[in-house]
């Protein structure tokens, strides 16, 4: 039986998060049953978003353009930079509708496991970007986990003289989220962080 | 913020069994992230297998060629036809190496929900194959499903007058298996074609 470019189609798709080898021969089928409206689509998909891709050079999100989308978008704040640790953060906070600045994607966090210091990170930009006269603030959106926290204490410092008001993300209790199932640090924050009702 | 490509390989990506919208968004960022290592050759692969993909005209299987590798495998026992529903199954059984005859692939079960009679599977090209002098055996591999069974049933009786042997798999506990998380129909199974120690 040579299937090999069916098995070569299956281990790059174990390759994927989220897919094992199991579920990458459920996909491979998946995909030859449905030759016309799904595997040749994708082929064509990913053929066009290799070619098209680019990082942009400003803020470091990937686009089809560079400098990026939002980075030329004029009815975007150009005064409030909000700060990410990855594309995926700044996607959630797009479909979140809530935020209408620029950003930074540092690219990761601070990690002295994974060997990475801030010039693995796109931090210089960032202070250069702070110091424009007409940035006013740059929130850093980073994870409330210990690197993400790291990171954020040192480009808070790093920023500290840029002229620009430094502010981070609100902890408290996730809208739609019970009491019960919440870890103690978030309930401390939100407790700390009470507001008049 | 025009990310239409990207947009676009998300959306096809969140059609694969076993990811969602949030997980083909990761996938699609992991993808672009290791654009040459796994998203361009995934690309291709995609591209290739769309077109060297067949459909064995003899016995359902997919392979780049027509007859399958296996068909054409003059090391494989050409006296015993292995019916399974689909090529995953076919797959599973090679994975095993316990099998070293021909398949069949019917192409799913008899089922009267989804309005699929006997005219929608691989029946009649398997009864005339059966019906071939060398052919001794035909193993029923089809899943122990209602319709799985029914299915078998029925090309068991198809069979009849083929003049080969018609066999099934056997039920009993999976090897590995613990008997407290079986189902009773398995016990019963295991029970009545106990055999001596």
């Amino acid at each position: 039986m040579t299937k090999n470019e069916i098995e070569t189609l299956i281990q790059l798709l174990a390759r994927l998060p989220g897919l094992g080898p199991r579920s990458a021969r459920r996909a491979a089928l998946h995909l030859i049953a449905k030759r016309e409206q799904l595997l040749l689509p994708l082929a064509s998909a990913l053929q066009r978003t290799g070619e098209a891709i680019r990082t942009c050079s400003r803020c470091g999100n990937i686009d089809t353009a560079d400098p990026c989308g939002i980075c030329v978008d004029a009815r975007r704040q150009p005064g409030v930079i909000c700060v990410v640790e990855q594309v995926g953060d700044l996607w959630a906070l797009e479909r979140s509708g809530a935020f209408k600045g620029r950003y930074h994607v540092l690219g990761g966090t601070l990690s002295a496991l994974d060997g990475r210091g801030p010039a693995q990170l796109r931090i210089g930009s960032l202070v250069e970007r702070a110091t424009a006269p007409e940035v006013e603030e740059v929130i850093l959106a980073l994870g409330a986990t210990v690197d993400g926290q790291t990171t954020a204490h040192y480009v808070a410092e790093r920023l500290a003289t840029s002229g620009a008001a430094v502010t981070r993300l609100a902890h408290g209790v996730p809208v739609g989220g019970e009491l019960d199932y919440l870890d103690d640090g978030t309930l401390t924050a939100a407790l700390k962080a009470r507001r008049p009702a």
